[in-house]
């Protein structure tokens, strides 16, 4: 069963505020060599889980969305027309168990070089949102992954003082998480845990991380320039029904090392236990594991 | 006099090799929601001037096309085709007396959400060509540029120490650099000098620092992490038949503060003289000034 690809254009006004949107082929262009999402990497984006036509953890996602947009000075999403679209793609794929949706959102059609090229005033935003069947996770959920620790170079307290940095906004800007999953590729690993130039761990680059130390499942704080983590907040909201407790606080390599099991948890893959960590391995927990991922994908909206 | 904006699309076969080019209509969509420079900033690109129909300084621009295409384990850019490309729409600008053109390579279409989302083996890159008569800029060229200086947040080392953060890299992921700028507007302010972690300067969002300190023209090492400086080196090569004398040294806040002058150079708004830095005046070299730019005019490619 392959359900086609789905993809919505929204429809702004040049004040940017969104009026709609028009259903469109994802197999023909749809984007202009100018818009500022291409050509730098200004704009927002979110990507979360469709189960059997339900987006899940949606108002999680938009308010992260809004929050990027604010960060990025972006006009603010009209959520309303974001639901709707959303929601529409969503129900194509009501037929698929698993499905993930992206949603974005760009400065728009720039005019000019650089140094002049930000969108003039009036200009409208871009946006879109795609839909499409999931890849299988399985292997990733249950046999877990390796990880590599890899510096972003970053102090901890970059967001409070270098906000221009865009910490913890999620921005198109990725070719950083890009190029650092290919590193953790070529040190025969699969992911990667950031860590901040004080020795602080961060997230994955498209995942946050969650360490169990006994019956404490932690995760590091968002005020270290880091996404606050959405499939991070449903399982903590969750974590107390299965004789858990929860905590928000910093954490080193060495506790990843010392943890009694640890995972890389995101919208789509959901929770994926570390098996090993810069080649040294990690017991991995398969029961807290299957508990997580059933919950995953059972959430509603 | 307008003339039209020009737009090349490289054909790549499977392999990454560029075959050819095809002339395209810029008012059109040309790309991809699913192409990972829209979807992850994850390309590089160039731009430079195109002076009478000559584009400027093409090899430098184009070897470190190719520079960033190697940091970012992109296919190698099939230098002849782009070449061949940015003739053929340099030549249609033959009338323009300062235009800009800008070359632009992806990792392709993407298949899959972030955990699987690289390109499969197999597919093409994404190239385009991108040419349009250059904006005003004898305000930024003669009266200068105020600027702040502000935090990269990486420290000096980072190109050596963790080559995954693509420092140095001309990448598609500029949203920092955008948003850098913006935060220089709130402070009344027209561009930026961004600062390493450790205090050493190191270049603007989109352009390279010069500094004069009597007859010494001094820029910041490429090894700090920043571009290799297309302008900096034509003017560096130029300067002794000025009288001056050229060095690449590490800089601080306070080499600047206490310039005899200082600039932020670049490939198409060329020399904008420092007159502010953070609120203080600098002294600007009007004679200096006025014989870089009508050098980089006249340059041949």
């Amino acid at each position: 069963m392959t359900a086609p690809q789905q993809l919505a254009l929204i429809t702004h006004r040049p004040d940017g505020t969104a009026v709609g949107f028009i259903e469109a082929d994802v197999t023909r262009a749809q984007l202009s060599v100018l818009d500022a999402g291409p050509v730098r990497g200004d704009g927002i984006f979110e990507t979360f889980s469709v189960a059997s036509g339900r987006p899940q953890s949606l108002e999680l996602h938009l308010e992260r969305f809004a929050a990027s947009a604010g960060a990025l000075d972006l006009p603010e999403p009209t959520l309303a027309v974001w639901r709707d679209a959303i929601f529409a793609l969503s129900a194509r794929l009501a037929d698929v168990e698993e499905a993930w949706l992206k949603i974005v959102l760009t400065r728009g059609v720039e005019v000019g070089p650089a140094a002049t090229g930000s969108a003039p005033e009036g200009t409208p935003p871009t946006g879109w949102v795609y839909a499409a069947p999931s890849p299988d996770f399985t292997a990733a959920r249950t046999e877990g992954v390796r990880v590599v620790i890899l510096d972003r170079g970053l102090p901890s307290d970059v967001a409070e003082r270098s906000p221009w940095l865009l910490a913890g906004a999620k921005t198109l800007s990725y070719a950083v998480n890009r190029a650092a999953q290919r590193e953790a590729g070529r040190r025969d690993a699969d992911d990667v845990v950031f860590v901040s130039s004080d020795g602080l761990l961060l997230e994955g680059p498209t995942s946050t991380l969650i360490v169990r130390q006994g019956s404490r499942l932690v995760t590091p704080p968002a005020t270290l320039g880091i996404l606050a983590g959405t499939t991070q907040a449903d399982l903590f909201e969750a974590a107390p029904g299965w004789g858990l407790h929860t905590a928000v606080e910093p954490l080193r390599a060495s506790d990843l090392m010392g943890a009694d099991a640890a995972w890389l948890v995101s919208s789509v893959r959901h929770a994926a236990p570390i098996r090993e960590i810069d080649g040294v391995a990690l017991g991995v927990d398969p029961e807290l594991s299957h508990r997580m991922n059933a919950f995953l994908r059972a959430r509603r909206a």
